[in-house]
């Protein structure tokens, strides 16, 4: 059973406001929920519709009705199981290495998906603009599948902390270098911009490379490749000039 | 104004089942509608709650309320203009070439960013299992964002065609060849597998090639990437090989 007052504290913290406040945040579907279990990260509580389905764990899982996981859920159709995790404490983003930094990326699917992306092709840093979603709002949490937990996260103010780093700092642009022929230093920070507005003219203005992704076909007319799809490419460019 | 009749038909185009039947799709927003108006497709109408705000066009816009566009969309919230389209008639998949082939994908934010995808990459040919969700889905649509009409669309029972096709097939599955190492012939049918199943056996059997997309970092248990993202980073390197 789950009280009234854990409910409410729960549901509120679909919104950033409380996430902050509290300093927790909520992942959903078992699959995640094992995941960020089996991390570094400090579980606060397990909510589950049918506790018994899930493999023996080190608390005790808290079984809820499908009606109580309705409210404490962020999704339209819960996953059956939720849980409550600790935000772990902002640590200072790696001074060395590759870091993978986006200027305001707004979508939390884009977010996600990205974050999975760092997961998959070995980026350690991951590093947001203060204007990026939140890489704790449920349905980022959701489009990791567990990635979260293996990605180190920082929001900074992006053309600072640019400013004062000495790694070659790579922007994805129009009119840019040929991805293909790049030179890929294998200590670099990546900059991405956001969905409809692209790089900020304070981050373009320290950029020491801008790189394209050619497009192919005569007279193609497509204006751009979706930032998430576009992440893809450039780190796996990355990964194929430093593996 | 529009009719009671015409707005019932356009309401009824975001089931398959009447898109079938009818033969026509909708499309929204001012961009999108714009780029299908410019190419081959014949628009059946356009509706605007503000007409003035759109170029000269070559039929005539009808003024709608923005009570009327809500009954006809299919967005939450409507984006101003709807164009409906006829269903062009589909065409024998091009025989020559590259094709790219899906089996079974279903989410339509997948299809529409892989639209999207073989437009900039001029991959001219996508070919679908008939499971695979609708290209003329409202949500597809709206994520092509206008690559539809740029992009040759035939669904397919995908063995049949495979094993009466001579050009090598490449899946994308685990414990295949290093992407990045793979010879890649400039005429190729490359299949991409459903979301949660990944490919079917019946297509596995067909295979003559096997691609990964290899994972970086010590431990790594990222399971999968997306499709559509894995599709951006296979198409990437389709194209750095074959310019």
């Amino acid at each position: 059973m789950v009280g009234k007052s854990q409910l409410k504290l729960i549901k509120s913290l679909r919104l950033k406001k409380y996430r902050e406040e509290k300093r927790m945040f909520i992942a959903e579907g078992r699959k995640g929920v094992l995941e960020l279990l089996d991390s570094d990260l400090v579980c606060e509580g397990i909510y589950a519709v049918d506790p018994e389905a899930l493999p023996p764990l080190p608390l005790e899982v808290v079984p809820v009705s499908n009606k109580e996981l309705q409210q404490m859920s962020a999704l339209k159709t819960p996953a059956g199981v939720l849980g409550v995790f600790r935000i772990p404490a902002q640590e200072e983003p790696l001074s060395s290495g590759v870091v993978l930094a986006l200027d305001d990326v707004r979508d939390p699917g884009n977010l996600g998906t990205i974050i999975r992306l760092c997961d998959w092709f070995g980026i350690p840093q991951l590093l947001c603009s203060p204007n990026t979603v939140d890489c704790y709002n449920p349905k980022v949490v959701q489009a990791t599948m567990g990635s979260l937990s293996r990605v180190r996260m920082a929001y900074k103010d992006l053309p600072e902390f640019l400013a004062h780093d000495e790694r070659p700092v790579y922007i994805a642009d129009m009119d840019g270098i040929n991805t293909y022929e790049a030179s890929w230093p294998e200590e670099l920070i990546l900059v991405m911009g956001n969905e409809a507005n692209g790089l900020s003219e304070a981050v373009r203005e320290l950029a020491t490379g801008v790189l394209s992704i050619p497009r192919f076909g005569e007279g193609n007319r497509t204006e751009s490749l979706n930032v998430a799809t576009a992440t893809a490419i450039l780190l796996s460019e990355f990964r194929r000039n430093n593996p």
